[in-house]
């Protein structure tokens, strides 16, 4: 079995999605807008055209239904997301659902029903870049959206329920897409790793084990403003300094901690001028870990650190949890097969978590998940340097083909 | 001799000034405006009231000069600036005006004249804040001000030339508004602190032994951006994470080397999201010592630390100077006439360096200068906050008065 074709297909159909841009010459594709409309009716196509039955969501996702081989079966779910976040890459999102749509056509080239139905679902919202509503399409579907978020409004004041509306959703009856969960096999989703781990180890693929849990913490640190020029520097409360020593203490505790990665991404000093002292520094902590107790001793050991430099400094540090996601584990029973998929697809066997979020967790809400990952270049993802190679692309057409076949065997 | 009076004038008139603003709520004023008209008519008015010729230069400075006892006589100019930075304090720039009016009014009440003329100098643009053109007064004065700058604009495309002529000044004829110096005994600014010195050793006033020299550089680490939940820590070249190791190293040397004072008051990350690893972090620096030769030694000590600190890290560093001002002596026989001044007023006589720069700066290529340094509170200034004590103000309208006698004598 040799799935280079298909790979290049998949390619292909990866370049032509990732020319529907708002924006002229960068990539950036954002809930309810034109380009996502275009996307969605392409995809539609590219689905109907595999034998699928399609239809579009309350809250614009898309969702194609390749049926069983007799009615009354269960359904195995597929999937990822078409939008993407500003100046983006082309695969991550898009290959999940192509790849699942490669496989599909396959089977419906050969005329091949399975046991069980296959539903791929494009959901129309997992950056949540327009709205700041992350995992908003698979929330719908697994029943766990949260209707207040419909007043939320974009940078131009639109709501996101205008939005759905003017996308074809209907936001007033969204719980009737939830998706029945009584049916279903379970959620596969493949993605790029969004990381050097496959990269470094030479690995076209790999099973993810875990979505890593997550907490999102603003620091800030208040000390007082001065005169560069005028304020020795023993009299000074340079905020700044006190965020330095917190950053250095934040990478240091991430490189002791294995399994733990821990990042200061936004930092902002007021008042912002080369000649004054920094009274006001905030700053981002991004905190995650496969295991929930490390990750959560690892928030308290930070918070801590924050205080006695502060202290040390005659500086209040200011600390205030944003969100925190527990880990959600893979299903040991789909993992299982999908390392049996790649074993029966040649190439080596390897388990690592994911270390950014996906549709998979939202999903975890309503069925079992399992994830595929895909090399990519240099482990770079959301940039328009975001690269796969078509080899990478056919061993995972080749693992998900072989997981039909030994799910398919079990039914 | 008691001033409490003259200084409970000055501090009204400080009020009044700073009801002149183009921003509701707060004081800013910036060169040109409406606001810095009014003040200039409300100052000129005084001026005449105090028995002095008044003019506007073709800069937009104002002029007033109290004649001698004699014609032929030589001049002492004496001085500060009249527009703030935005979100201001009431004291910075006109407090150096007032006090120098106070003196002049109490001579004029007394109907005396001294054997020099005064005129004093009420400068129309020290901090630069619309055109990033500081001390644009003092160096048209002082002949040394670049034509060139007049083409600058300011952020609604107003260029400098436009803005002179509708505050009524001329941008063809500014070298007729240099001042000869062939008539000069030198220029005298009296300055609140905007440093926590002369508080810290509970003095009202302090006599400027000369203005630090300052370099003034941008910072750049450019490592590699990736995403905070997927790039092992060992994996990562985090820019934010050598900044904070620089920031630290500067707070360092400042402390370590008496009267340098280092700074870091601008940071910026990029691509700046909670959930990436920085890439590019771009900093500013900011370092003063009143030894040139200290203050170079300082910046090529961290320089070479930038770069040693970007080489352990897989990361390049930018090292781009911006500025550099030698350091600006004091007159020795101005300033000593100023220690003396001090001690016949029955004040303790301190002698300090300024950290921040001043119209004398621009003044000395012009004249010999000298400055007086009133304490304020808590080293604030640049903000509302900013507050002198009537005190203090009575204590250097005393100094000053003494410095004009002494003076006076020695003519």
């Amino acid at each position: 079995m040799d799935t280079i074709i298909e790979a290049q297909a998949v390619m292909e159909r990866c370049d032509i999605l990732g020319g529907y841009s708002e924006e002229p010459g960068i990539l950036t594709r954002r809930y309810g807008t034109p380009a996502m409309r275009q996307v969605n009716e392409r995809v539609a196509a590219w689905m109907q055209d595999a034998g699928m039955i399609v239809r579009q969501d309350n809250a614009g996702n898309l969702v194609g239904r390749y049926e069983a081989s007799s009615a009354g079966t269960r359904t195995l779910l597929l999937g990822s997301h078409l939008d993407t976040v500003r100046d983006a890459g082309k695969y991550d999102g898009p290959l999940g659902v192509l790849t699942a749509l490669s496989c599909v056509q396959r089977l419906y080239d050969r005329q091949e029903r399975l046991p069980f139905a296959i539903e791929i679902f494009a959901f129309a919202d997992e950056e949540g870049l327009r709205f700041h509503s992350s995992y908003l399409g698979s929330k719908v579907v697994a029943g766990t959206f949260d209707p207040a978020m419909l007043r939320l409004a974009d940078s131009e004041g639109v709501t996101l329920a205008e939005a759905m509306r003017t996308f074809g959703g209907n936001p007033d009856i969204l719980q009737a897409s939830k998706r029945d969960g009584s049916d279903l096999l379970g959620y596969l989703e493949v993605h790029i790793e969004q990381g050097p781990v496959l990269e470094s180890l030479k690995l076209p693929v790999g099973v993810v084990s875990s979505i890593a849990g997550q907490s999102r913490i603003s620091v800030n640190f208040s000390g007082e403003a001065g005169h560069a020029g005028t304020v020795p520097m023993v009299l000074r409360h340079d905020a700044l300094c006190a965020a330095a020593e917190f950053v250095l203490a934040v990478e240091a505790l991430g490189r002791s901690l294995p399994g733990l990665v821990a990042t200061v991404g936004q930092i902002t000093a007021q008042p912002g001028a080369s000649n004054v002292i920094p009274g006001l520094v905030t700053l981002s902590l991004d905190v995650r870990h496969q295991d929930d107790a490390v990750r959560e001793q690892a928030c308290r050991q930070l918070q801590e650190q924050a205080s006695s430099t502060g202290t040390a400094r005659g500086i209040s540090p200011g600390w205030h949890t944003l969100q925190q996601h527990r880990t959600v584990p893979c299903s040991p029973r789909l993992t299982q097969l999908l390392a049996q998929a790649i074993e029966a697809a040649k190439y080596p066997v390897y388990s690592l978590p994911s270390g950014a979020g996906h549709d998979a967790v939202a999903m975890s809400d309503l069925t079992e998940i399992a994830m595929l990952f895909v090399r990519c270049k240099g482990g770079i993802s959301h940039h328009p340097a975001e690269s796969v190679a078509p080899e990478d692309v056919a061993a995972a057409i080749k693992v998900l083909e072989q997981f039909l076949l030994l799910l398919a065997k079990g039914q």
